[in-house]
């Protein structure tokens, strides 16, 4: 395995969608804050991927004794961009046990039936756990906004919902963590191509793939947008370029470990009496 | 890494407990079937890896298709015995998309107010999913039969009940996989003994592991039973001796590489014309 290389600079400073944020300024290609080559990274995720384990498994011990504390990765993308291969090889390497995976397809008519936020108050992660949301409420102000199914008002109410009820979600121990995976429209029709080329990939090729991509202009849009309105300080957007996918796996590694070293986590003490227990289960 | 040596015998055959199983004839220091040593059986646990997300990828593609198959694993076990590295080390190393994890703890007021299946049913894998229940309704015929919370009656008609609610299960594509992981009584001792001295491992202690321990005798009774009313054709039980860690750990990944070869899976192949739909692609 090809040695570790470390980043220069946080992900979580320099993949941040601040002020004057610019979509169209990033390149889908680069590596920001990275001097490794693929092998260098590879050999970081795969470095880093105890110490991500052990901080889950503290984020969890620190819940059963009344922590409040959890991790939301919200991942949104363009088709093809790797959010599977983001869960696969990154929340593939923590417990299973601490893991709250969601995807969140095409409403049904019950879900459609309530506020869009209705769905997702539902599956907010448990206290110790890190949830993952493979596309999110930010469906409601992007695929919504590109095909007009709600307007300027509308989209308004909804920025300003999604700030109040991650701002709730924050301030209920939540750290929130939101990712766009950002490929160029060449490298999807590049990957687009190799799903119909491999018939253990070409189940994941659909029509509908080829029909959102015909408005891939009015979706970068609307993520300008939603980074405009929506990436507060306490749930700031984090832009990944993502057209190499070692690279966006160890940024994405990088967001949550600095999430969860933020989190200052602690092995809980029980309030046990250890040397009479240690005697009665000698005893026992 | 010491070189892979494979089992001797299915333990799907070895460490099934069929007609005349006799749970008191299991040794929890066995390693039945197999001749390697540790370092060989994590080789294999490592080596098999790959075979089993494989076969859980296409479990899930078949489900995008309308397949109906899933499988779910149900552990069962004296506390210490290793739920949770079974979990982390076996499933821990499929795709979190689908695997459909639930442990069940003590039933809530809720809960106990239906009948012990309602919490159960609720939690069984959707199609195209790996479920994993730590703990389970079998609960319902080892604690509560231990502690006389059921009489001979009702115990009768919980055995009956399950035996026709996992029969359900099969008819609608389920594959259960039953397992016991069975430990000594000396071991679990000095494994409540590490617990106290490691700060990392301390939160898991709990001094009710030391009053169900009292019990011992008693629940190797109710496992006993339990065997003899439901260990079927279609859901039978799996007795894995459990002192030796790796030696669990590789048995059940060689009962969940069966049940997946069993189902015959399959890449399904979309009904799209790939011709047509390159060519669309390429000019997209």
């Amino acid at each position: 395995m090809a040695d570790v290389v470390k980043f220069d600079e946080h992900p979580s400073d320099t993949l941040r969608a601040g002020a004057n944020f610019n979509l169209a300024g990033i390149d889908p290609a680069s590596t920001p804050g990275y001097s490794g080559d693929k092998g260098a990274g590879e050999s970081l995720l795969s470095e880093l991927d105890g110490k991500l384990t052990q901080l889950q498994e503290q984020l969890f011990a620190e819940s059963r004794t009344g922590g409040k504390k959890r991790v939301l990765l919200v991942l949104q993308a363009m088709d093809t961009a790797g959010k599977g291969g983001i869960v696969n090889h990154v929340m593939g390497q923590m417990n299973p046990q601490g893991v709250q995976f969601k995807a969140f397809k095409a409403p049904t008519p019950e879900e459609q039936s309530y506020d869009f936020l209705w769905r997702i108050e539902k599956e907010v992660p448990a206290a110790g756990m890190v949830g993952v949301f493979d596309r999110s409420h930010y469906e409601d102000v992007l695929i919504h906004r590109v095909h007009r199914w709600a307007d300027a008002v509308e989209l308004d109410r909804r920025y300003r919902a999604i700030n109040e009820f991650e701002a709730r979600q924050t301030a209920a121990g939540t750290k929130i963590i939101k990712v766009m995976l950002h490929i160029s429209r060449d490298e999807q029709q590049q990957r687009l191509l190799a799903r119909l080329e491999d018939p253990s990939k070409r189940w994941k090729y659909s029509g509908n793939d080829l029909k959102e991509r015909a408005f891939w202009d009015d979706y970068m849009d609307a993520y300008q947008a939603a980074f405009e309105r929506t990436s507060s300080e306490h749930a700031p957007w984090h832009v990944i370029p993502a057209n190499k996918k070692w690279y966006a796996r160890i940024a994405v590694q990088q967001l949550l470990l600095d999430a969860l070293n933020g989190l200052a986590l602690q092995w809980p003490v029980p309030e046990i009496d250890v040397d009479m227990e240690r005697e009665l289960v000698r005893r026992s």
